[in-house]
């Protein structure tokens, strides 16, 4: 096991009715900006919880955050909150309202422009934000990561921030969503979950069970979601495997991957398509093209993901990486770019961006552009 | 899934030479007390390491907070560290010397009697404390509870302070500790797991898998430690999975048992019995006489820990108990009463007192002393 420093500070307020808490969350001296997507959370009922529990409370609302929040939407937002003297944001929708709010909070203390923060990967200084979730997936909630785009230039990238103050999750309010959502974000949580599992195998047995226990939870809750999206505790169950799969509690002391995210980045940047769709494709390119060096945690994971302990290891493995394809199909989600309309034109250039930028990603940093590509090759 | 509210605020500084780390953990301006045990950490070099690593810092030290820590010891650092204006403290061995020093920390802040806190329950002020751990059991490094016993009336009872700002956590820390340590240790941990784990089933699939991880990891690394107590990565696990099973992780939305943890304590403070030799024996009993409301979690115990799938309801369970009995036996320790020298006395004596208190404990609260007495009388 590697040295590690473990710190999650952000305050989870979990369950039905939560919603009325903000109240006490947030100091009522404090100017408060709301910040929304586009528009959700007022055909859920959302939005009048939340302006109903902060009655009292001196706030204002900023609308508009995109799926990808952009740093050209997110500018809006900073000045809007340098005028106003805002020195609390609360996030209200999901992961992307979320990562947009985090890249706001630091960029309301940051004097030149929103998008050296992402390019230098790390905020120097930012107001408190929390954060109402509707939507399991990005773990954005827990953690101090935001994903930003810039539209400009067709790029995007992760940077960090600090932990939300608090979130709040109620799983009801998932019963609405769309079922294209709640299939990109079981796909989202998985791949979360496979970036910090699927590298060398006994690094800690903790951090194994405890990656698996989730992939074995969402294997189980898939096709119930599937069946029936107002049972609670199977939405809960959805809503905490979304916070859990990313909030540092899986990765203490390990190794990660995060090859198939960057690639995945791109091709949403390039393509618009949903961050969980791409993975969706991805992961498997990457698990297929990188066999040879995952092979002692893939014969683990098909032993302990899928019971599957008969036959030779290359057997077993196919065996896994067909399961791992199926999975993806069963949600209703493409596993090859073709179907999404994606091809040469669109791997050779994220080939080429890789190669350029000269950064290899990947548990052994070896994913380079030419690794990429064969990545993508896999799943053409 | 019930509601609940998370939030642990310690980091966690874990790995090879960390204690180091010490000198940016705690502010220069600090008057610090380290508190220790009976001096172990003299033979291990971990008090040597610490008083290096603080070398520019202001501090005194307190020795001699015993296993099963007593107010009547803890009264004498309080009365210091008033007296020399102490405002941080940090424990430096096992979990009784941070349960003690988490009662110190508290009883600085307070005028009256330090017993009064712990009959209270919850501190209502504290100066922070820190810990370097060498004993992975307890969980004391990252929850706010401490259990301290008072000699003159044979009384042993827990209590809430808050988080420890930090603990450090070296596995090779561990190479040294005596067998027996080890042992009750395990048996410590794996009972910490169980209370939240053996209720009803269906609460919560996360909470169910990462507290089966947890049981996994104590069976797969309990012989190999065994076997060789200078094993970095199995010790690592140990020290994590002691770390994990109590710092609320593995208890969100869920309902805890504890009952054994409570006829436990009355045992150690009647008869002086290592704590985790007394859950050792305790939890065995509790599972067989609570076996009808236990029922299907034991089902499930049966299958995921255990691997038994065949055979009839009460076959399966009865081969989960035996399995479990066995795994304490295989650390060492006995699982019954009488083998500790204990009989019918202080098993009345225990029913009489939990009678008494008219408390009844357990997830469905019904565990009153004649509830205790079943129990106790199962592994006589």
């Amino acid at each position: 096991m590697n040295n590690f420093i473990f710190q999650n500070t952000t305050k989870l307020v979990f369950g039905k009715g939560q919603i009325a808490k903000l109240k006490d969350l947030i100091p009522t001296e404090k100017k408060i900006m709301l910040t929304f997507g586009g528009g959700s959370v007022k055909r859920n009922g959302i939005y009048e919880q939340v302006t109903a529990a902060l009655k009292g409370h001196n706030f204002i609302e900023f609308w508009g955050i995109e799926p990808n929040p952009t740093v050209e939407t997110l500018r809006k937002a900073i000045a809007e909150g340098k005028e106003k003297g805002i020195d609390f944001l609360l996030a209200v929708g999901g992961g992307s309202v979320l990562d947009g709010t985090k890249l706001v909070a630091a960029g309301i203390c940051y004097d030149g422009d929103a998008w050296d923060i992402v390019l230098k990967g790390q905020a120097d200084d930012s107001i408190p934000f929390g954060s109402v979730m509707t939507l399991p997936a990005t773990g954005s909630e827990m953690n101090t990561t935001g994903v930003i785009s810039r539209q400009e230039t067709q790029e995007k990238y992760g940077f960090n921030n600090r932990y939300p103050e608090f979130s709040i999750l109620d799983p009801e309010a998932t019963y609405s969503l769309p079922a294209k959502q709640v299939a990109n974000g079981l796909a989202d949580v998985y791949v979360h979950i496979m970036e910090q599992y699927m590298t060398t195998p006994g690094q800690s047995r903790v951090m194994d069970r405890w990656a698996e226990g989730l992939l074995l939870t969402i294997h189980e809750i898939a096709p119930k979601i599937k069946e029936n999206q107002h049972d609670y505790d199977t939405m809960a169950d959805f809503m905490l495997s979304a916070t859990m799969a990313l909030n540092d509690f899986i990765r203490m002391g390990i190794t990660q991957d995060w090859a198939t995210h960057m690639i995945g980045h791109e091709i949403t940047a390039l393509h618009g398509i949903d961050h969980g769709a791409s993975l969706a494709i991805v992961l498997n390119g990457t698990l297929k093209e990188l066999k040879e060096q995952k092979r002692g945690k893939l014969l683990q994971y098909a032993e302990r993901i899928f019971n599957i302990t008969q036959g030779g290891e290359d057997e077993r493995i196919e065996k896994a990486l067909t399961k791992t394809e199926e999975f993806f199909r069963s949600l209703g989600l493409a596993t090859r770019l073709s179907e999404v309309g994606i091809g040469d034109d669109t791997i050779n250039a994220i080939a080429e961006k890789f190669n350029k930028s000269g950064v290899a990603y990947g548990e052994n940093r070896n994913v380079t552009g030419d690794v990429a590509k064969a990545i993508l090759l896999q799943v053409k």
